[in-house]
């Protein structure tokens, strides 16, 4: 608790000090430039009943650094064409429709892979559809990051990719995807992990602060002004996880909770 | 800074002792009860170069909210099929394309619209394209209420529908859409404004405290749920706008800064 009030009380003196001249003096490090230099593929896999946030809670961030940095963005699925959110037998939701703009067979390499999650999850796993967990194992070589948000680490789970390493996934959904996942190291309180080139987020929402610590990782500060403009302020501490708690998760960790939530770069 | 600190120890303090056995114990309205049981017709405009999460963030709570109540959803173009979020000249940038269900033309009578904003909505001003600002005056007095998020005020303000009413908008761009709408009351540290049935967000990620204010107040506190499965922390203090001063904007209100971030109901 203390931790928090102090940090909540520092960042916010420092903005009323500095207002909007503060800037990142931070030096990009070589890995950071060299990855600004270079153009980035990002894929997407899109499919029946995904969460609408799970995607654009990350790509949002993910458009906005892309207009310094070339990224290039592949939204895959069994076809080209609108995929809807709307979960397969639940027709009377109100979902948007996504556009597949690549298939699983003419997807060129990626870099980056991410994979949201959904009710759609639900349904593929009972259905026995492993189209999604065969793409992961067939590309996993090949990406530099894997990432998933929510119940998109059923996924990664089933395809293997989660063997020994930490993971974690949504808090209401937690058994339901653990037990999908047995050689994995589930974490119960954590926003997002972080293990190797595999990045896990918890339950929709927490896929923008993972993003925003990713991308930081990835580009350096110069991302700070990319959420500062789209007024996100995102949390920095991966162990803080409230909604372990809200869902009585297991295992959780209750001494983490700084909740230090303040613009990027203050 | 008194409140922020005794909020926040409050709110983790019933975490705690209260774990996930919460329940929104309050009552509904006779109003909500009313919202609950009948059909919302839910309008949202695209247009090229939309951002992403000016939609999504509030559209993921109405997508899950529709799992228990009534919403018919109208995704609303010039045409229909895919919009892009990439903006006019910049096609460079990496975004989705979102599916138009309805046209300006054919969408049936609406009782809530949302107007996102975007880069696309420059564009549309300088090209002196009106036909959303038309859409927005033509369908104003039947709506039960009018949202924006972001610099999608803009397009309410050029509608007229804005004069003499309190509103916000993105901080970056606030002197742009301001000078837009000059007969409007233009708060400069505000999350979100409430006025009559205009309720208008500041940028990008504010649409998704604002849509939260709202379904409570349309909902009820049965909504507290849908926000806590999607481990979404809304700001609840309107009030509260770091980003007013990260962006400097004129006669900003700095004393409101009690970024009160807590799991809905807690």
């Amino acid at each position: 608790m203390l931790f928090s009030k102090l940090c909540q009380v520092a960042t916010y003196t420092s903005l009323l000090l500095i207002g909007s001249s503060v800037t990142n003096a931070a030096q990009a490090t070589q890995a950071q430039l060299a990855n600004q230099g270079r153009t980035v593929h990002m894929g997407i896999i899109l499919f029946p009943g995904f969460e609408p946030l799970d995607i654009i809670g990350p790509l949002e961030f993910i458009f906005s650094v892309s207009e310094k940095f070339p990224i290039k963005l592949y939204m895959i699925a069994d076809q080209v064409g609108a995929v809807s959110a709307v979960p397969p037998g639940r027709a009377h939701m109100a979902g948007p429709q996504f556009l597949a703009t690549h298939t699983f067979q003419n997807t060129p390499k990626l870099n980056i892979l991410l994979k949201p999650g959904g009710m759609g999850d639900i349904s593929m796993v009972e259905a026995g559809n492993t189209v999604i967990e065969n793409f992961i194992k067939q590309r996993y070589d090949e990406l530099d990051y894997l990432m998933s948000v929510c119940t998109g680490s059923v996924s990664l789970a089933r395809a293997g990719v989660l063997k020994g390493k930490r993971a974690t996934t949504n808090k209401r959904l937690y058994n339901w995807v653990t037990s999908n996942g047995p050689d994995a190291n589930w974490v119960p309180s954590a926003r997002w992990v972080e293990d190797g080139k595999v990045w896990t987020s918890s339950g929709v929402a927490a896929g923008m602060d993972m993003t925003y610590a990713f991308l930081k990782m990835f580009y350096g500060d110069t991302v700070n002004e990319n959420f500062n403009t789209l007024e996100y302020a995102p949390l920095l501490d991966s162990r803080t996880d409230p909604f372990a708690i809200v869902h009585n998760v297991t295992g959780r960790d209750d001494g983490n909770l700084t909740s230090c939530v303040t613009p990027a770069g203050f």
